[in-house]
C-alpha cells in the first residue's frame, strides 16, 4: 500500500476569488484520497468564523461586482463555498486549523469559529505538516 | 539518467507584477530543462485570452502607474510578457492549461484563447501533476 | 544524521499582512533547524531596503487601518517585523536573497539594501534551490 499524497494550504485570504480555488482544491484533493490540511491565518480567519463563507466578497474595488459574480456562480451550478466545504469534509480527508497568533491578534474566541475547525495551532505545527507534504500552497 | 525536475504553477492573477515572475520562472525553468506546467484559473484566465498579455496592468489603485512601469521595463531591456511566453515555449518544456470551471463560469470559449494552450482541465488534473512536482506555487 | 528540511519563499509582497507570515515562517523554520531561503522580488524588494520593514503598511484601501493594526500587534506583544527578522537571523538558518532583475528594473543599488542580504541572484538560482526544497511558497 502506498502512502497517501498530502496537500497543505496556508489560507491567508478571505476573498471570494481565492476561497473558490482553495475549497475546490480541498474537496477535489479529498475526493482523490489526498490528506488535505488547511491552515487559516490573517484575513483567511474570517472564512472559518460563523457566517464567514457566506459573506466573502471580491477584493478591493472589485467588491461591487460580488453580487454579479455570485449570480454567475449560481447560474453555472457551481456549488456555494459552504457547500464546497461540506463536500470537502464529507471525504473525511480535509482538516481545518486556525492560527493561534491571528486569534490572539484579532481577539477572536473559539466560540466564534465554525465547529468544523479541528484545532488551533501555531506556525511550527504548520511547518511540521508542510515539510512532509507533497504539495504546499500559500493562497 | 535522472528524472527531470517539475514545476507546477497555478496562475490565479493577471496583473503585470504577477505575470512577470510567472513567465520568468516558466522560461527559466524551461531553459533549465524542468518540466513546467502552468494552470490558468480565475483572473489568470485573462492572460491566455488573445491580447491578454498585452493589456495586463498593475493591480488596484496602482493601475495608473502601469504605463510608467512598462516604460521602465522597456528601458531596462527586460522582455515583454509576450516575448517571455515565446521564449518559454521555445524550450518545449512549458505547457499551458486552462481551468474548465473558470471557462464555464466566465463564459469563455476555446476560440478566445491563444493557440499555445495545450488543454482545458479541472482541479483533479492539476493535483495529479502537482503532487509529483518538485516545486508548486500559487501566484 | 538526517538531511535538514528546506523552506524556500518567494517574497513578492511588502505589505504588513504578508510580511508577518513570511517572517513568522522564516523565524519558526530557522528555530526548527530548517534551512530557510527568502527570495525578495518586485514589491517585496522594499522589505529589504533600509527602513523598509518599519514602513510596511496594509494593502490598498486598507492602508488607513495600518496604525490600528500596529497598535494591536504591539498590545498583543507580537514582535515587530524588524525584531522577527532579527530572531530569524539569530538562528543562522535564514538566508536573504535579492532579485537581480528587480534591482535593475527599479534602479535599486546594493547600498540601499539592509546588510543582512546574503546575495543578489536571478530566477535560475531560486529554482535551483527551490527544486530541492521541501516547502516552496510564493507570498
Amino acid at each position: 500500500m502506498t502512502e497517501p499524497k498530502k496537500l497543505a494550504i496556508i489560507v491567508h485570504s478571505n476573498t471570494l476569488d481565492k476561497l473558490y480555488p482553495i475549497l475546490f482544491l480541498a474537496s477535489t484533493g479529498g475526493a482523490m484520497d489526498m490528506e488535505v490540511n488547511l491552515f487559516f491565518t490573517f484575513w483567511g480567519m474570517n472564512a472559518i468564523k460563523k457566517g464567514g463563507l457566506d459573506s466573502a466578497a471580491l477584493p478591493g474595488l472589485m467588491r461591487i461586482g460580488t453580487g454579479m459574480m455570485k449570480r454567475k456562480i449560481k447560474n453555472t451550478k457551481v456549488p456555494t463555498l459552504t457547500k464546497l466545504l461540506e463536500m470537502a469534509r464529507m471525504t473525511d480527508q480535509v482538516k481545518l486549523y486556525a492560527c493561534s497568533t491571528t486569534m490572539e491578534l484579532m481577539d477572536i474566541s473559539k466560540d466564534e469559529l465554525i465547529p468544523e475547525v479541528d484545532g488551533i495551532v501555531g506556525a511550527a505545527s504548520f511547518l511540521s505538516i508542510a515539510q512532509d507534504a507533497d504539495v504546499q500552497l500559500f493562497i
